[in-house]
């Protein structure tokens, strides 16, 4: 068993998904360095740089299920170098002619940071396909609550009223956004690593440029026309996004997480009937999930940090950068793969109390109004001495709308007429927001891929 | 006098640029928000919302070296409202007819947000600029020293040749994608924030859509569709790239600190004749410009990770978060400013010692050329028994190349008449990823705009 | 004027306090730095290393007020050298004889680091000074309110009751751990810095250590018995308790912001008359310094990790992190003094709504009670069947204690003699841990310095 | 196998040390909690809370090895609820008398934060041990090397001579004040929690206090005197001082891995005849030990700033902050583990090339010598004079101390029997320093415990 959470049986599910984890667990890492080197012995089979059988044989048995994954172990820490065991458990399965073909030239970093690559691309599929899910999640809620009235809140305080479709419509616009940049990411992201020793080919010069083509080819991924060794912006950028994102998430996760308050009552997430909020506290029903997003939140932004350090890579290769994100690159994956999981749960069987937010926004009284009655009083007044004027009238706290409508009639500033007009509120054009956020968003679906790859 | 060394007589110049204080400092901050009080005030009236003239009285006195800034620091803090001073001292300087209608229908955060997007839009041109002057400098680096051989250098240990060509299209190609994510975010970054109290504009509803549209175009910024007032990912997200640029600059900056250690010798950074290096060391040649772009680098990150957590904001506005970023975007423009400059001097007046890089070089012997002799072993016994032989002909540490040689003559490996071309090395094809970089950097150039805005 | 809005006219006292900008402005730093040379001076006239009357001009003309600073400023730019500047301004005012004696095989960073213990000093009174008055302040809310009893409230959901005493205790109890922490971190902190050049004193051999124990003891500091020159734990945990104080202060301001939230209305922070929540919104009251708190305490934090990153200084002078702690360090106690002073205002005059915090209780019906009806009940089932017989009783959600109650003499396990019992609750032990933090900080308050210096 | 590198059979031991494993790992954890469980029945029976044979009972029982750990994690799934699981799974192996008594009134965090508290006493013995053991190398260094020459370096830049024991000295002294740090945390750190719902114990009141001092005696921990659910303090302090610790050990790693370059070759870290540096160089020697300890501290430190973050907990429970700690602080602790053996491994077997820093040293020529003869022209002419001097002659560059030395004498500022004394130099009082390090290390050490518990 781990020494971490993370890979814990118990709490594992809380820090990765079945679907990342047959990304990253042991296996898949090692048979995915296994591909590497197979196309590695591809191509330089296809440019006679070694012998094709030799590649057909190494294609044929780099599999995970036939190495002794002990030896490999062993091998390694004996060795002190990242690689060599599994160099030397597959050369174990390998005929005797095959070996000396394996890893021609390759150094550690171009099987890891292709890998890197290849994990870009994998997590790239699934953040793609969720977020793109929770969009659609969003512009249903967004349609759905078009009009459904509600206190804003600024300041933690209620105010002038807006609607929960306007509140959906702003998440859902932010992860437009991302969505945007996901796009735009891509082919910087998605390029292989072959260099050797210091980046130059020298193995194979002056046919090195053309095996990096062929190598990039064989496993889909593009040419990144000159080695990245210590170039380490594309791991920052995808980690930025990656830390973006779940800042929207976790932004999501708070706001339910505070309008549960059942002194708000408001949004409430959804349960299962198993569920346990509390032991000693039996009718609790806690937030789980909109707070795990916050934590999933302040984990990956760390982990992203780290990324951005990575930047100041020495040389032709720095381990200091380099072997620190071996942790936190696919921790910031993993993380991200289970705020996307929760977010789209979360967001599947969320509950809006439509009548408490109605009854909250009346329980406030003129306050709701406020704005649209100085806005109607500027209009007669302008807007300095309306301001006066609504200053004083409010400024002892909340009252009904009718006792402050009363003053105005006695100021003389309004007539009786006007009162079921000045008394009222509506939420603005937040409605109107909310349709050209769900235009554009409709727009950009139309035309877009629904899969990344 | 400031409380901060960043607003020191004597050190300002190591945290901000003239051209940035510009942007930044107090006057030009307040001369900015009357900008947008204005342009809202010219929209307004478009719109017939306010009268015409009083829109033009305020074009014509919302300047800030008509502002009492005592007054309006005074009544700033007496009300504690971050707007009130600064609209308090407009009106003194407006007739009374026009004073009804200054700022109506606004809040704070409409103003500051606008604001920073034209700090975006102004910071963004001097960083596209820079940018792109780095980028020219460091391919010309590049074009003249494509062939320049030095040693590459991994975990800190000095091995195969690379040139320093090589290593300035390294840098180039990171500072090439820093220019496509810039031109990629600038559509995000530059619009408009027009809100009102909760975000729907509801001072204005149902033309509070048609408004903004009009106040954005005013100032020629985007229309942004929904108020973002909790929705800070543009932040973030400018933030984040800066942080990277800086990443870059110092990566660039170490290496030279580095290169510029006497006992290597290969880089030099510019000093002008009146540097004093060091009182007590009279003739120290500090990498001070190098070292510099760490400490930025380090500040700047720092500073990007405030506006990451402020992705988190609650509700419809969230001071919290947001009065963060107030102090941390402007620093993060500042230092990021600083770095582009200072790159562009220590890149201007780089000193490259070609000969020492190549006596550097030539001092490692065998290991400079073992990368290349093990390819040539390998093609004639395979990766398997070459590197096995090399590793007990090298592993005893550093020797003469003809020496190793004569082993592999004694082993009977190679003949004599090899001896020229297996104790040489080449750069492999470190030149023609120069070319490739050179390539697609010129074809980027020739389209694209050489200013931002 | 400055550059960012910490010396902004308008904003700078959100950033910083007139006590502290009496340490960190300019004059004040200058003079600092004067006194530092001027106690070297002292020192070397006592071991006559140079003449008494030299030391004697130096003392009697090294005061801030006589210094051409633009000059100063001027030169500083012109050498790029941190400390020249400042020497050549003195020379101007000082005799011939006496020029050749100012900081006489000193560095610049025998200056600063010297001038950080300063800055530790004045600024550690003032931390103990308000921390310890804001421990006061906790400590009488908790003795007030040690019977109020208020909902308890995990993962946003009231539940159990606590007092607000208890609450207050809590932050009393955090606030006393961080004052004995500044009393251990105090003889680390408040040492001198005297190394010269690499820090070997190599200058004064075999004097130096004598001298440095003069230097330090003229200023009131302790000797380090060795340079320090890049050994800068000191300052990472001088930040860190800083960090971990505003951490506390935060915690605070957080707990008043969503407390303050009306539709729970059980704290409210104090507002002056002048004071405009809002000019769209005009009777909004907004909890400002609570959520400043949070503000700040993100802004040290993110500074604080600066001071952390600089461990990693290299061989005998690294100007990267060192550069980088002049932002850092000033900027982590600006925003501390503010953090402080803020929490002070805030307890000073934050409102208690006791009546709020009962009904709040009451409306909870059997939520409040359930804890403790599943405490008597499993004295009688033990824990298992109780849980499981609470948990079919309470699950539906919330409801009258009574009815629950009902139910429990419907099953048998109680009969109505009980009802009046177990249908109340009690704040738990709440009044006995506040007895117990009271008392130990009272204790520790008896015995320890009320000042710091 | 996990989805972690730290949990991968091939690279889990860059990640953790198997004796930190045997304290973190899933069943290490499990049964640390049973024995948490196990006391508190203790304690409970104690006070005749539940029945003495209960707790016997569950004492005889609560042992991992006995629990069904498929069940476990399948009912911590179903039930949402982090502690379910396992309690579900003792009572499967409990008689049905004992399965009511099982974690009465007790809340998930009361068993998590003591586990906290114990797993702060493991780790915190290790740590206390292998720091001491650090500086027993570091003190032996700089004995051994109190007088061995090497060339200082500021700015990267060689200058004045220092010597290696000073080095060493500079960073035994700054591990000692962690050695005092971590002594003074130690009583904050191990104390238990047991608050129940809220943390007012409201299932044991009046005698809440009372069980949770037994609770505490039974685990060997201390008594915190009020709950800490939402005051984590404890675990930001713990963290940070690890960091700091983590940041000494980079420090000391980054200066082996620069003095490692061949172009210095001062240092070499201890390599065992199997390590295999690079395939495809093959002599390559990394400082892999080195580097790692640098990857380390980045990673702690990242870490570290989420146990930060967790200080603003709302409330009396906040799940947001405090599942995050459940990642974050045993990450910290696992990393910092390995950091401390490797730095123990390399100081083991540090190579010190003396002969080559001498030789260095003397290729600086006059740089070596500068300050010193700077100091004597000082005391001839005083400062600014010789500084003129001393800048005139060597500006231009580094040269032999002998013709630095006949300027002086043509200029008449010296006489030829001055030379010897004035061409050579000396370390300055470095080797006092060191005596003064030493001896404060031994004092200390000698009254201090070997054992942290």
């Amino acid at each position: 068993m781990g020494t971490r959470l993370s890979d814990s049986e118990q709490y594992a599910h809380l820090w990765g998904t079945p679907e990342l984890a047959e990304v990253f667990d042991e296996r898949a890492r090692l048979q995915s360095w296994l591909d590497i080197i197979t196309a590695l012995a591809v191509a330089q089979a296809r440019l006679g740089i070694i012998p094709d059988g030799a590649a057909a044989q190494i294609a044929a048995h780099a599999h995970v299920q036939e190495l002794d994954l002990d030896l490999l172990a062993v091998e390694t820490r004996r060795t002190s170098h990242s690689m060599l065991g599994l160099i030397n458990a597959l050369h174990q399965v390998l005929p005797v002619s095959a070996r000396g073909h394996v890893y021609v030239g390759a150094t550690v970093q171009d099987v890891t940071d292709t890998w890197f690559a290849l994990i870009m691309r994998d997590v790239g599929s699934v953040v793609w396909r969720d977020l793109r899910a929770i969009e659609e999640r969003l512009l249903a809620l967004a349609v759905t609550h078009r009009d459904t009235v509600m206190a804003g809140r600024t300041h933690g305080q209620p105010g002038s009223p807006i609607t929960f479709g306007f509140k959906a419509a702003s998440w859902a616009d932010e992860v437009r956004r991302h969505l945007q940049r996901w796009s735009e990411g891509r082919p910087r992201w998605l390029v292989g690593q072959l260099g050797g020793a210091v980046g130059t080919l020298g193995f194979f010069a002056p046919r090195g440029a053309e095996l990096r083509a062929e190598f990039c080819a064989e496993l889909g991924l593009g040419d990144p026309g000159i080695s990245w060794l210590t170039s380490r912006d594309r791991l920052a950028e995808f980690g930025a996004q990656l830390a973006m994102i779940c800042g929207t998430l976790a932004r999501i996760g708070n706001e339910v997480y505070e309008l549960q308050r059942p002194e708000i009552g408001e949004l409430r997430e959804p349960t299962t009937g198993d569920t346990v909020g509390s032991i000693t506290m039996p009718h609790k029903r806690n937030p789980e999930g909109s707070e795990h997003l916050d934590t999933l939140g302040r984990l990956v932004r760390a982990n992203v940090a780290v990324l951005f350090e990575g930047m100041d890579g020495g040389h032709e290769r720095d381990g200091r950068a380099w072997k620190a994100e071996w942790v936190a690159l696919p921790e910031v994956c993993l993380l991200s793969g289970v705020a996307l999981g929760t977010t789209l749960r979360l967001l599947s069987g969320l509950v809006v109390e439509a009548e408490a937010m109605r009854t909250n926004l009346d329980s406030l009284g003129d306050q709701a109004a406020s704005e649209q009655m100085l806005a109607r009083l500027t209009r007669r007044q302008g807007r300095y001495a309306a301001q006066r004027l609504m200053h004083d009238v409010l400024a002892p706290g909340s009252r009904d709308v009718h006792e402050v409508f009363d003053v105005l009639v006695a100021e003389g500033v309004v007539t009786e007429q006007d009162r079921e007009q000045w008394t009222s509120w509506e939420p603005g054009d937040a409605g109107r927001m909310v349709d050209d956020v769900i235009a554009r968003a409709r727009r950009a679906r139309s035309v877009e891929q629904s899969t990344w790859t």
